[in-house]
């Protein structure tokens, strides 16, 4: 079994640069109203997405929830994919850093708050300060590049997939029937679709730079990383952990710099992402002008002894918390599907204990 | 010359293998409303003492201030020594990273929190979460141990000698007239020391413990620090920026565990502590059981073309945001005092034009 899927052969050199390699692992949180648009999202606990981003990292962080005593899941079960991301974390000791770009509420662990506030819905023209932010994930970069020479930079954004179609399509990106959502099947795609098209129709016509495009109908992550990435990808290899969303920032950094070098810019998600029915980020990504270093963790959550773990195959749950790169780096480190599948079971059953 | 100053020289092998490196500059703010005591501190602008940490680490990070015009300085003039701290960031460019433990106000710059609260008054118990903070700077040191071989942590905690002389009399040193402060000369010695011995009077029978005589008389830096050191100094090399306050936290430390090992830890401060008349550094660190590898810079403002400069040399300023352990490094990797005087000479004039 190939453990790492990739697009492409050519891709390896940049998979073999990584072998053993354990990087600082980042978590972008940030918060947008968009995700107060009924029905938009459900990556989390009802009433309350809004704690998805914190408890995640305090998962995370401590191995337990502690703002809330639940964690974030969906409405059918199956748990938040932190849960992955948590046991590779303790499998291969990697350092962890958090951001607070924007979160409604903060996380009970250390993080670190970049200065700004949580955006507004995208049928309210969004609000994002994206130019400063562009600006300060610049700056930021000059003090994270030293510390390790390989960079993940994962998020939580709940409805960023619908950000993320916004601003793609506004930029000019065919991005229809690309992105999908935290859903699992495609019952809310035309209401998203709707959400996209009514924000476009009130704003598109005042953007005039990609900054403007973020402004309109982006979140602060998207703001934010593009300028980190940019500025890491000098130095160090950088890895965008995440499905159609880190598409999407690579595909907006490309507007915002059409002489991005992504040599050392890397994207890393799950084969449920690459399976996905209703959304498809292999056609975000070939519409960038470079290609780009892409792979998939292959890993199946089947053989767990938990049904709502069991779910993962079905289609419920494909991304977060960076659980594709973090899988890819288990393999990178010689961990086994089967010692990875054993843990989450474990972390699993002790959480619901 | 001898650039680095040390009690000993068998601490020359620590000192040597620091040569050229570029450690991760930490800086760990916190408020305690001891601060507030009438007379207690002038290390800020009046009236203003809370906004010291905030302008410092912004100053550290974009080169000038954010939340205010101006940036903290003696009533007589002498600007704050992050100017010194700046400079040297800038020439060997090392990277920053910030701590709130509970500031009253936050820096506009990326800053880690730590999720606690400003402490209060030593004359109303303080009320420091002492173990909490302990253990949180424990657990903490592991995301920051990976991240570089040297660890430099500054503190920047206004009224930081009170809580200083407060916590190590409580745990049975000699303290009395080794804990200079802010002030030019010794005109308010006798206020600190009533200060103490009120508190003390008030709280000294309920410490049973380390954290208790932290829980009444200390500050959060001083409980956080403590913990982090201890995590650090099993992998690394921690060196305590400071003067009497980061001696206060190695007495400290030696209280909570008399088994710490110091040899992976050093204390760096200016030659402007060693010459303190109103302080005694070195009475403080021989009452620890072990030895301490502890380093004076050997630099002098004198040259400088600014009178308020100049009066660093008079004592107007001892120290501050790591400013001792700044001006080490610089040396460490070959920079001369005549080009660090210079760079703060213009620095100095950039921001008051």
């Amino acid at each position: 079994m190939q453990k790492i899927l990739s697009l492409s052969n050519s891709y390896r050199n940049f998979l073999d640069s990584l072998e053993n390699k354990k990087p600082l692992f980042m978590l972008a949180g940030s918060y947008t109203k968009t995700a107060e648009i009924d029905g938009i999202t459900v990556a989390g606990l009802p009433g309350k997405i809004y704690l998805t981003p914190p408890l995640d990292m305090e998962v995370l962080y401590y191995g337990k929830p502690k703002t809330n005593l639940d964690i974030p899941k969906m409405p059918e079960g199956p748990p938040s994919p932190v849960l992955i991301t948590s046991v590779v974390k303790k499998l291969i000791d990697f350092p962890l850093q958090f951001l607070d770009l924007g979160l409604r509420v903060k996380p009970k662990c250390p993080y670190v708050s970049i200065d700004t506030k949580e955006s507004d819905s995208i049928l309210e023209g969004a609000n994002v300060d994206a130019e400063y932010l562009f600006e300060e994930g610049l700056k930021y970069s000059e003090h994270i590049s030293p510390l390790n020479d390989t960079i993940v930079i994962s998020e939580c954004v709940p409805a960023g997939t619908t950000t993320a179609y916004a601003v793609t399509k506004a930029l000019g990106y065919q991005s229809d029937n690309c992105f999908s959502s935290s859903h699992f099947d495609s019952s809310t795609y035309n209401l998203k679709e709707s959400i996209v098209n009514q924000a476009l129709e009130k704003n598109l016509k005042n953007v005039k730079s990609p900054f403007d495009a973020i402004h309109y109908f982006g979140d602060n992550m998207q703001a934010f990383t593009t300028g980190f990435v940019k500025g890491l990808s000098k130095r160090n290899k950088v890895i965008l952990a995440g499905g159609t969303q880190m598409a999407a920032v690579l595909a907006i950094l490309n507007k915002i710099d059409n002489n991005i070098n992504f040599d050392n810019i890397g994207l890393m998600t799950t084969k449920w992402i690459l399976n996905d029915a209703y959304g498809n980020i292999a056609a975000i990504l070939k519409q960038i002008q470079s290609d780009i270093n892409v792979f998939f963790s292959n890993f199946s959550l089947e053989k767990s002894k938990f049904r709502n773990l069991q779910l993962y195959e079905a289609g419920y749950v494909k991304e977060g918390t960076g659980c594709g790169a973090a899988i890819c780096f288990a393999y990178l480190n010689g961990i086994s599907e089967a010692k990875i599948i054993d843990e989450i079971d474990n972390l699993y059953s002790l959480i619901n204990s």
